[in-house]
């Protein structure tokens, strides 16, 4: 992790893609609180990106604020309770364009459990391998229902066009990683009836 | 990360799923040296889970080696010069496969740095979101026909059914990701088409 050096409108801080991710919540113009950062972290950043601790939103927005791209104050909540609520300052919103249009974007990081532990398969029962990958199944289902839940609250809003074509991506990613545990499935079973050595 | 405790059987070492994962080629009961685990990672391991570097992969042996997990002799290159290769032990093995049968298995960890940039579309011009959504899709092209030759090797090995398994998956899951890159060139371009807010 590199510290962010003075910030200077030619040279953008460089900081991690989860404070992008952040700043990035933050340029949709609201002035949520680290809780409701969080909220939509669930709501949409989860199925592709990242699906933050608290702790994290806050540790990013630590960083964001050092390096002048965001801003916070102290709010009243409805119920009369102070809550802290962030913004997104001009210098934040020039480095979070000028990072979407420039930086380097690395290929997909994928760490897939599941499919590790298929190519451990000597090492485990058929059995544990079948209920490795239907529970990789199940969860790739209940995702893409819920991805489906966020598209659907997407396209009600203004300027979340990209957001809803994200959404959409989401559904079909998670229904084709449905899809591929099930044709899994079928292969292990066909290896097992088989009687595989190992 | 939690720092290895003294080995016993009944209470395996914690180690990060990485450790596992270079453990997991030792498995195949050859004696490689870091280098062709390297190799071995980049073959298979790199299309679902891990592109490790070099002093990863030596990290990663230290810590088995400190676990008892691993063990490593100097031996002699067919060139004459020495190099030191690695293999797992008795009780290596038994943590292994009792790592592959009991641990949890959490979700699969993405990191979908395009997606990321689509999310964040009202920043960026079209042509730009073309560009990065087109380079994932020819990425994904390519790791497909990757995952294919690796399929093809891993078919006239003995004892690694699971492993063509899990390259075929792989196949499958890339191509998945080519088709859904291009399904989200269609949506783009629809948007621009109509002329999106933002």
């Amino acid at each position: 992790m590199v510290k962010p050096s003075p910030r200077s409108r030619a040279e953008p801080a460089t900081l991690p893609a989860t404070a992008w991710a952040v700043l990035g919540v933050l340029s949709f113009g609201e002035e949520p609180t680290g809780y409701e950062i969080r909220k939509w972290a669930e709501h949409i950043l989860r199925f592709f990106y990242w699906s933050p601790a608290m702790s994290q939103i806050y540790a990013e927005l630590k960083r964001l604020e050092k390096a002048g791209y965001a801003t916070s104050r102290t709010d009243v909540a409805a119920d009369g309770r102070p809550r802290r609520v962030y913004a997104i300052t001009p210098d934040g919103r020039d480095a979070l364009a000028a990072w979407a249009s420039d930086a380097p974007i690395g290929p997909p990081v994928l760490k897939h459990g599941p499919a590790l532990r298929v190519w451990l398969g000597h090492l485990a029962g058929p059995e544990r391998l079948r209920e490795v990958v239907t529970e990789q199944r199940d969860r790739a289902q209940r995702l893409a229902e819920e991805a489906e839940h966020s598209r659907r609250v997407a396209v009600t809003g203004t300027g979340w066009a990209h957001a809803e074509i994200v959404a959409r991506w989401a559904v079909r990613y998670h229904e084709a990683e449905r899809d591929l545990a099930e044709l899994m499935l079928a292969d292990l079973d066909e290896l097992a009836g088989r009687g595989a050595p190992g």
